[in-house]
């Protein structure tokens, strides 16, 4: 299933994407993409449902994030061997974590920020993994159990609130806007090997990252199980697993977003994403 | 005012202290301490109601966080220029910030988990901040208006999973347990002076910290307007503003917390936690 939420921020009725591409609205059925819904066991009970006997949403309203409760945003730094040599990093021993903050979450096509006093905002697109099952001390083996299935995540960062500001990245990661998430929240039955997903980024047309999650150092089954040994995860909980080469720190010189920037991006089989940037205020 | 949640895990109910020190039920009043229960308007209404007139709680339920609804638990790093100099940092030029997973959240009695694998878990206690009005790019001038009360907080860290395993310490400072919040929300109008208040805690009856917000390098109006530059602070969202000497860490053999030991903590008219640690599993 590809799961969507649409409507007003804030507001957002739940839907799934029938076999012709249109939403059919699902807030007949359950209250939102959210929290227990999101079980795996929920989840198959919830594609028995015929996408024909549900109504068909008219026009194009707005989508958000494709996911709601999210208590965790977390991020996953130089998970890609070939973006943590862009970044001048070595490749970490183990994966290395930093939060985003929740309300930095919108939709795959809202407007981004550029905060106020920014000169270095950048984009990275991600395999964004969403919890479904409660996991704490889980093994790599038992890990997918517990994902209820993936999205595009656009973690947006702010390179000099990242790095030139005093120690921990999450200053960098967490303005308002910079987690797009969505457009679909795809089950994990849907994607036969999240390891092997071609993902591209463009800015106003421009091809800036163009991967695939086969060279992710640290893999999604491996990530879940290696987060649970540290705080439970918990429903509605994304994982962003990292980016690419390709972002614009790494550029020679460096390229950053201006006012008026298009930035679209997708992975395979999620869905694509498409934001303006825009100066805050 | 202080304002108290009691009752088991995820079902608190909101209540008030009275005079005589007990607890007065609110659920009739309002549906949780919490969202737009937090904005100081509301507290001024909330303030005009007569203790008496609710009904008194009997027995000793347990305490749980005095905030519900937090979507972003913000920690100031190394804001006391003694701690700074005890775990060999230097004084930041401006705040460093992380994050502490809302899931870390726990009441101020409850059981603390060391987590499995860990050798180094170590106290810290802390005066939270509860934001009550949306705050972003305020001044400092300004900033104290978005404040709802005050608080004690407990930024329980792992030493070795903040500092020795890659980067980012929010992987030491987010482990289930690891946010003891509470016993009170003490209203903002209650605390003359929120740079002037003592603390302290002890393992096992013997003082460990014993300082005074005073000598917080960067103060709690200077820290609401900084982090609303860089994101919306939200009701319900908690600043730890940083500890005070006399972590295990900075000790000549470091000291760290072990299965059984009690940790007691307090902050000058917020009250006091009291919580037993045992190791997870």
């Amino acid at each position: 299933m590809k799961l969507v939420r649409f409507g007003d921020a804030g507001a957002e009725k739940p839907g799934l994407i029938d076999a012709d591409g249109e939403i059919r609205d699902l807030s007949g059925v359950i209250a939102d993409i959210a929290g227990e819904h999101l079980h795996p066991d929920a989840l198959t009970a919830l594609s028995r449902t015929d996408p024909q006997s549900l109504p068909l949403v008219s026009g194009k309203p707005r989508i958000g994030p494709c996911v709601a409760g999210t208590g965790k945003f977390i991020c996953i730094g130089l998970n890609y061997a070939d973006h943590a040599a862009e970044s001048g990093m070595e490749v970490p021993s183990e994966p290395v974590i930093f939060m985003k903050a929740s309300s930095a979450i919108a939709g795959p096509d809202d407007d981004v920020l550029i905060p106020r006093g920014s000169e270095k905002t950048d984009w990275e697109v991600e395999l964004g993994v969403v919890i479904g099952k409660p996991a704490k001390y889980v093994a790599e083996a038992d890990a997918m159990d517990h994902v209820a299935g993936y999205c595009v995540t656009h973690d947006v960062s702010e390179r000099a609130f990242q790095a030139e500001r005093q120690g921990q990245w999450t200053k960098g990661k967490s303005c308002d806007t910079f987690g797009p998430v969505g457009p679909w929240l795809v089950t994990r039955d849907e994607i036969a090997d999240p390891q092997n997903l071609g993902m591209w980024l463009k800015v106003n047309g421009e091809t800036m990252q163009d991967g695939s999650t086969r060279t992710m150092v640290y893999g999604v089954a491996h990530l879940v199980a290696y987060l649970s040994q540290f705080m439970s995860l918990l429903p509605g909980d994304i994982i962003s697993t990292g980016t690419p080469p390709g972002v614009g720190m790494g550029m020679k010189p460096p390229r950053y977003l201006r006012d008026g920037d298009v930035v679209e991006l997708g992975i395979e089989g999620l869905g694509s994403q498409r934001q303006t940037f825009h100066a805050d205020g």
